[in-house]
């Protein structure tokens, strides 16, 4: 089966795949698993840690791997379409993993691959396999989803992994708080989305309002072209940044979160705190691949 | 053994991988057959398409790879010789398929390799593998070659592709048919060739000049930089392009091949004929090489 | 365990993966030993040889791989740290072998990894695989590495491979003879090291004042860009040639190496003389680095 969109995905299916996640966070052997299988990872916007993970992933589970990491000396850059790319490698391979800079990439993809495809990020619109990782790492951390209070900071606009994250965990009880820039907030469509499903959001611009009551906080990155002018940038950087002050303010149980790389939004000194949790986050992202290249391949 | 250009290969030796190729092409598994083995892919000049399917033909026989897919941040770029590259890297593997922009290189790369050299083309002047797969797609296409009618178009003076399978088929009783602008005509010594061979040659300027006689029509891609003005290019591009009228002219039993990228000298409406073999022509990339893998390696 | 540093070797250490090495380098097979084990590597600056014998290594153990082999496009060029991404990518694989142009990178890298790091080079301060294999070549060759007469030729100065060699081989009572012009000489605390360690070391420009006395010549390269002007670095040039003539000035029982690319080092005439151990030398690295993995992943 195809893995494309967080939108599409059931709570079902949500709950199969952290499940699965589980059983793969382990040092059993599963090299039996997808043995004689080839996955292709096509990269068509670079990404080490997403490629790098799909490929251990499916080495993990006995399979192998071929792929490029940008599109520098492919057939992409003798004029050839996605759609022929996609066709010809689906022949090869027995699934895609593939990133693209414009969004629907990965949903044009499956009208003509003869292969399963997996999304790993089209533009900044989805990013499903991360938001599985991400319910993976809330569910280690917290135990359950359900009255959870939890806080996504940074740039929502642009960013590729809020949005995705917030729809799938509408489908259980949160609250959800969103921290960020006016230039930078959640768009309209994905609020009334989340309202629709009656889900609680709250927007403000700064993480100390609302710190307090988080028990999870995902930070995400703000780049500086997203503003007009450095000056504005500069206004936003400082106030995104999680420090051991910040962290105080926390709850006990409480998780602090980061797609990585995390440059400079969360300080060195907070990678002690035990309820750091962003590089456990990087390190689920193997398990829940497993999970996800094992339901692509054989359902 | 070494598998380096197309005019050395026998027709046992082509029937040989034919047949062979017809074994791999099922979805039985093959993975014991090169257990152990590794190749190394080094494309000095990139194409992914050929090199995936490389990789993957070594993968599905249950070996190994190791490559690089250009030349960039290579021994190469500090100025080492294709020679020593080819000698070291050969101390480390069991077989080296390689793509060189230089014609002859891979002839030359076998004067010091200790493993088998397979040629992944070399300059505009052979691509042995391109080749078999090509007969392999007309043998499996049209159940033979005695008394077909084959037309090349395009460029076949400088074209990787139309030169080695004109010269392959002329192990059979075939038909040649030549489509080109006169600059990009095939060379007089492969013309020559062929007339020893008492192959029938003919050349024409238009698709429509010989549309209607042929079983396969094999398309290959003109690239701008081949004409010496923009003015010059426009005049030939339009002119061969096969889109459903020109399928209409086609006979019912005839395939359309292409190596692709096709860029734009087929049209996508061509795709849904079930006589566009081009997509088939690429998968069959996969069981010809492993076909000539196992024999560059085993024999 | 880490494999980071030439001198913090002891002779058991080197003597055993001297023996592991020797085991390693037949036609076995060993897919068994590292089966369902990842290595990551990490190319922060390119060598296709030093990778490509990391990978062939790795697979012939039974092990599987993923790496770059250069920065562009990862997450090192959107800012992130070198700790953060070792402690991402070492919590996905089982063992990284790296190599950076900044010295202490390395062992930089083994203060967040949670799994073994190996050295692949940092900078012009290590090499220790480099070291292994140049080791395994001698002993070899020579049977042993007591009384040897060895001179190291070239850039001992920035040079990767002289100095770590010449730190390995103070564990045996070897006499070394360094040939450099005087700006590119050993450096003083390296002298320093190995004459507490009260190993002879004898400097001179040319190699015809020391050639008849050796029982090894380490030939490295010398680059143009370390003399401050092309006429200073011609007068150099010539004088660290190794050509026949120079080859009839050498005893019968000795051995030629090089890291190699040799660029114009050695000439080509050389190649066929049985002391010509330098193509022998690197496809020692696949043994020696197999000894390294195994160690480095299991101890």
């Amino acid at each position: 089966m195809d893995i494309i969109s967080t939108r599409s995905m059931s709570k079902d299916f949500l709950e199969d795949i952290i499940k699965s996640a589980k059983k793969y966070d382990s040092d059993k052997d599963f090299t039996s698993v997808l043995k004689g299988k080839i996955l292709a990872t096509l990269f068509f916007e670079p990404s080490t840690r997403t490629q790098f993970s799909f490929q251990t992933a499916m080495q993990r589970l006995g399979g192998k791997c071929v792929g490029f990491s940008s599109t520098e000396g492919t057939s992409v850059k003798k004029g050839e379409t996605l759609m022929d790319t996609i066709r010809t490698i689906s022949s090869y391979v027995d699934c895609i993993a593939m990133r693209h800079p414009k969004e629907g990439a990965a949903k044009l993809a499956t009208e003509v691959s003869g292969v399963p495809i997996v999304n790993g990020g089209d533009g900044s619109h989805d990013h499903p396999t991360q938001t599985l990782l991400d319910l993976y790492t809330i569910r280690k951390g917290l135990g359950n989803f359900d009255g959870l209070n939890i806080g996504i900071c940074g740039d929502l606009r642009y960013g590729r992994t809020g949005r995705p994250l917030s729809i799938a965990l509408s489908n259980w009880d949160v609250k959800l708080h969103y921290i960020s820039p006016p230039q930078l907030s959640m768009d309209k469509g994905t609020i009334r989305h989340l309202k629709d499903k009656k889900i609680a959001v709250k927007e403000v611009m700064k993480i100390e309002d609302v710190i307090k009551e988080l028990d999870v906080l995902y930070m995400t990155r703000i780049q500086r072209e997203r503003f007009p002018t450095e000056e504005e940038y500069l206004k936003f950087k400082g106030v995104y940044v999680v420090d051991p002050a910040m962290m105080a303010k926390a709850k006990e149980r409480f998780i602090l979160m980061h797609p990585l790389p995390r440059i400079d939004g969360i300080t060195l000194e907070v990678d002690d705190d035990p309820r750091a949790k962003y590089f456990e986050q990087a390190r689920n992202g193997v398990p829940a691949r497993m999970a996800v290249l094992h339901k692509a391949i054989t359902e």
